[in-house]
């Protein structure tokens, strides 16, 4: 799982690593491409034809370069990979919204973000301190989602709140009022989850409708991205 | 994530990493526990105590080894192991269950067995090829759920069926006639979920109610998990 090792925060680029996330990449957000760059062995894909095409077709620059995949990547199956330019999104303040309170594992905001589009949630916001977005490990993660989603960072929750007018807020804790499913939902909606070890902070308390996703007590919670599908599918019903 | 690195799938024992997780082995499997091993720093901890003592209540052999450590795992945070037998259990006929085919993913495995629990089943089911359960990365991902779980293997569907008399098989499949929660589920369930890349084989299309989770077109599917847990959820209302 050393995917992007040369990867930084401050880089003015990240990394779409993979064929069929470098695809989603190139029919999503073509106008951020710096380059794509494909492994000698893809050549002989065929696969290959339709990436070219779709690189002259946007004015993409690209090269053979085998270097630069063990300097990146470190899987196996990675022959083709893009680079971009990342970039800011606007959030949309008429959808349902959902925000990660300090969320520290890219792996698992890439799955949400994967959750999140496929029930149609396309604004994710994340009060920090939170994990690097544009982190390759995310984007892997996202299955090529990450290039559907609207982001937005908070420096805190007042100030998302700030932005926000008609948005009804559920907080997802164990102390919750309500079960999840036991009452309908009102949009659009801000369902709003914690770290994945610590959980929404205490303030939280008095924030909006407290929702519990009841488990058996051998458990000590869900998994973070666990319980923040679970919500999607139940609000999305 | 090199947990368990001199782990394999033909040892008669397997390991339990980090204090939490010894703790759950050995409140629950105590008569399975070979041995302890505490990293010295582990001294200094105030649960050092409590370990020792539920080794001492259950004639356990324990010992400092910090050499160990650097065997067996690579998790700085790893202080504790639990050296287990491994062992067989009894799945609960008359029980709801979890019928994973062909599941390739160790981390997948832990947390829909963490899942499993939270929402009060605890029989899981594999058909081969599937992940060997005792892999240490399996134990590590179902945050210690694990030791409430009844595992059996079959080599087909077939053979897991002539075991079954009364359950309802529900296939989940995108091809599935009925969407997930438009209709109530008949007990006891089988929840039968494909692999991770290739989901159901064509042949479950004629076995039992076909289930879709209704996503949008954005996303090829969910991942293994988190269906999982979704349908772990509508069931389990």
């Amino acid at each position: 799982m050393d995917l992007g090792r040369n990867y930084k925060k401050t880089n003015e680029t990240s990394y779409a690593l993979g064929a069929s996330l470098t695809y989603e990449l190139l029919t999503n957000k073509a106008t951020n491409v710096v380059k794509v760059y494909f492994h000698s062995t893809f050549q002989k894909s065929s696969d290959y034809d339709k990436f070219i095409n779709l690189c002259k077709l946007n004015n993409i620059d690209h090269e053979l370069n085998d270097r630069i995949f063990n300097r990146l990547s470190n899987k196996e199956n990675c022959l083709v990979i893009g680079e971009f330019i990342k970039y800011k999104t606007t959030i949309d303040f008429k959808s349902n919204h959902i925000v990660l309170v300090n969320p520290s594992n890219m792996g698992n905001v890439g799955t949400i973000i994967r959750t999140a589009i496929g029930f149609n949630v396309r604004d994710l916001i994340m009060i920090r301190p939170a994990v690097d977005i544009f982190d390759p490990k995310v984007i892997r993660a996202s299955m090529g989602a990450f290039f559907h989603i609207n982001y937005q960072y908070y420096d805190s929750f007042s100030e998302y709140q700030s932005n926000i007018k008609d948005h009804h807020i559920y907080t997802f804790r164990l102390n919750g009022e309500v079960v999840l499913g036991s009452k309908p939902c009102e949009r659009p909606y801000s369902l709003v989850l914690g770290n994945e070890s610590s959980g929404l902070p205490v303030e939280y308390d008095y924030i909006g409708t407290g929702i519990v996703i009841k488990h058996s007590q051998e458990i000590d919670s869900l998994s973070l991205p666990i319980a923040t599908s679970i919500a999607l599918y139940e609000f999305g019903k």
